[in-house]
């Protein structure tokens, strides 16, 4: 008996522990190349200086990634998914709808500024899993304009569906504005848009 | 004396003939190639094409344009310069500046609405005179807003700036929207944000 559990045992851990060990080479790799763009700009990034910098041998880098482009790929992704990631828990905090809609509208607006002239965005900005992630972020804030409009805090003279590319095009001003303060002015005044209209 | 005046005078109005002759061959070339674009798309058409459509000799149509992207260029220049004295048109009549403001961001939500999808205009857009453009339709916008702001019709803790930029972006969405019904829901929101927030 004692032989089973340790040979189902022992080798989980051990597995994990590489599948651990694995994924923080990954992300140390992620890292390291999104630094190097930042310093060095993308044309310029090589796989060896992705190696250098991560600490690993570039055979072993090659183990995880064919190319930079597909490295610079993974770490878009996981940027996509942290940013969506944080918007879902601002969905998801108590409080009326106009109020959460107000912090998701700010979350998304300071995440377009923060992107802003982003080389690695503007590569990558058309893949499949940001279409994918405005999806979700869409059907979020289409939730709760809806639910602000039957409490009667959000205007109800224009769908929810439509109200959401007002918003979303508002907000990718973002992108433009100067500072943080300007932002959240943006903010506001497409806020303004989405109340009911003074009778 | 009789001489002197025919020498003159003849001649200049032959040469205004010729001119306004030359004017309207341009326009004719002009909107051939456009219809031909919209008909079998960008790549296919030639200057042969163009030339016959425009019912001249190939020869004559060289003496105006080097090949079908200078006409297509010139055919842009001319359908932002229109579109731009529409918006002048707008801007300069008679009214409250509230009122012509949402008449300008209607005429303009409209234009961005009918242009959607026109291949030309993808591959113009970033043009120097779509710049220069747009940078003149900011100055009336402006203009408005700032006017709207000191009769306290439009609301002034934000910059006339910042709120051109929010109405020019948030009114982007004219084409993705897929009626003139909700490009007028579009404009009636961007200004809904515009007016002085309920105290």
């Amino acid at each position: 008996m004692r032989c089973r559990v340790y040979a189902s045992a022992v080798p989980k851990l051990w597995n994990d522990t590489i599948e651990s060990h694995r994924r923080e080479v990954r992300e140390a790799i992620l890292d390291a190349a999104a630094t190097l763009v930042t310093e060095h700009g993308l044309a310029s990034v090589t796989m060896s200086q992705v190696a250098e910098r991560t600490g690993i041998g570039r055979a072993t880098l090659y183990k995880y990634f064919s190319d930079v482009r597909a490295i610079l790929v993974a770490w878009h992704e996981r940027q996509v998914a942290s940013h969506l990631a944080q918007l879902v828990a601002v969905h998801e905090q108590a409080g009326a709808s106009a109020h959460r809609l107000e912090l998701m509208l700010g979350t998304y607006a300071r995440i377009s500024h923060e992107e802003h002239g982003s080389e690695i965005v503007a590569l990558l900005h058309r893949g499949e899993h940001v279409t994918q992630a405005y999806q979700q972020l869409s059907n979020l804030l289409r939730n709760l304009l809806a639910e602000g409009a039957k409490s009667g805090q959000l205007r109800d003279d224009v769908s929810p569906d439509e109200l959401v590319i007002f918003c979303l095009h508002a907000l990718s001003a973002a992108s433009s504005l100067p500072s943080m303060a300007a932002v959240r002015r943006l903010v506001s005044v497409t806020m303004s848009g989405l109340r009911p209209p003074k009778r």
